[in-house]
């Protein structure tokens, strides 16, 4: 049976349970924080979460893992279509990763945690989210789904990363970055109606106890 | 035919010309910067390069755009294997592009055109590029290529990313990157001697001249 590292906390990893359930593919999850071990890097190159453990070995990094589950998972397809339609998707995918998740990523400290972001950081960030937004609502079509009328892989991964880019556009710059995709709301509004995905967003706030004790371990 | 745009100094760009060589597949090129005009950007959403216009539109995403060629155009395939297999040259691409490229580009302008980069941005560059090479280090193979006897898209992916990554930490931070993955510096030497890889190099050089005036008009 696969095993998945990481945390629900984290936005990766429930990506990657959300294509697990609507894949319908069994799974177990074992807790585990990025971590610099010896013994997890043997595991994951770069001490990250999540990481796949399959037959073969293990996968890390969340849109190959989501690739990979598609194609050895082929029922319900997250990448549907020929050559092209998938590489739309993984487009949208990587807009989302590069434009969205991993800018917010850098305000991160500050929005949730209480830390302080220098200003240089924080002027980057709020122009690349903004670009972000203004890129994919270049090419999504939201309607209702980012490809059109059927969810897939790009569905999932900006459900949480512009979640992510949301919270801290709107806690750090007062802007309403969904605002600035038409569609966007309503997706977000469709997504979060899903009971897979509200079983998620539950599990998260569980976990969001035990993980800000984690930080606080830190300090 | 397929249209390629960007520009020979581009290292994402070089990738997709030297997959195209390798692969045997016909292609034009049309030059052209990165930029925000409306015209462009009804192609490439974010006005990044490079970009390939296809008979079905057009792709941006330097690993998108090589994994739909890939599955385009057949012959020499640069993602073999199983789904497995696949998905750890995926791992590998993608670890070149987050942990090698991105964190050097991010003092590209203090290492190639004279200008400053501040210090924090500095740190947080020499410490991503240490561990982007050392995670490689861990899940790479160099015998001689990154996921073993055959080229693959990593190998591609890397020895444009990976010779960026080494040029900035060898001038910034005095670092001799490639040092710190046994066999990263044999497969480079191996790559380089390719007549393809040779050709890509001259034009670049040929097309640094030109851009090094297009950026002399902003200052």
């Amino acid at each position: 049976m696969l095993t998945l590292y990481g945390f629900d906390v984290s936005n990766y990893f429930n990506m990657i349970k959300l294509a697990l359930d609507i894949k319908g593919v069994e799974y177990k999850t074992v807790t585990l924080y990025p971590n610099q071990t010896p013994e997890y890097l043997s595991k994951s190159p770069m001490g990250k979460v999540p990481a796949l453990e399959t037959e073969q070995g293990i996968l890390t990094e969340t849109n190959v893992i989501l690739e990979y589950l598609d194609e050895a998972y082929p029922d319900t397809p997250l990448y549907p279509g020929n050559a092209f339609e998938k590489a739309k998707i993984k487009e949208l995918v990587k807009m989302a990763e590069l434009y969205l998740e991993l800018p917010a990523r850098r305000c991160h400290s500050e929005a949730f945690f209480g830390q302080k972001v220098d200003d240089l950081t924080k002027k980057e960030v709020k122009r690349a989210l903004c670009k972000g937004i203004e890129g994919m609502a270049r090419c999504a079509q939201f309607s209702p789904y980012l490809t059109g009328e059927q969810l897939t892989a790009a569905d999932i991964v900006f459900l949480y990363s512009a979640d992510l880019a949301a919270a801290v556009a709107g806690k750090l710059f007062a802007i309403d970055l969904l605002e600035m995709a038409p569609g966007a709301k309503q997706l977000m509004a469709t997504l979060n109606q899903r009971q897979d995905v509200i079983k998620i967003a539950e599990d998260r706030k569980l976990a969001n106890v035990e993980f800000k004790k984690y930080l606080s371990s830190f300090s």
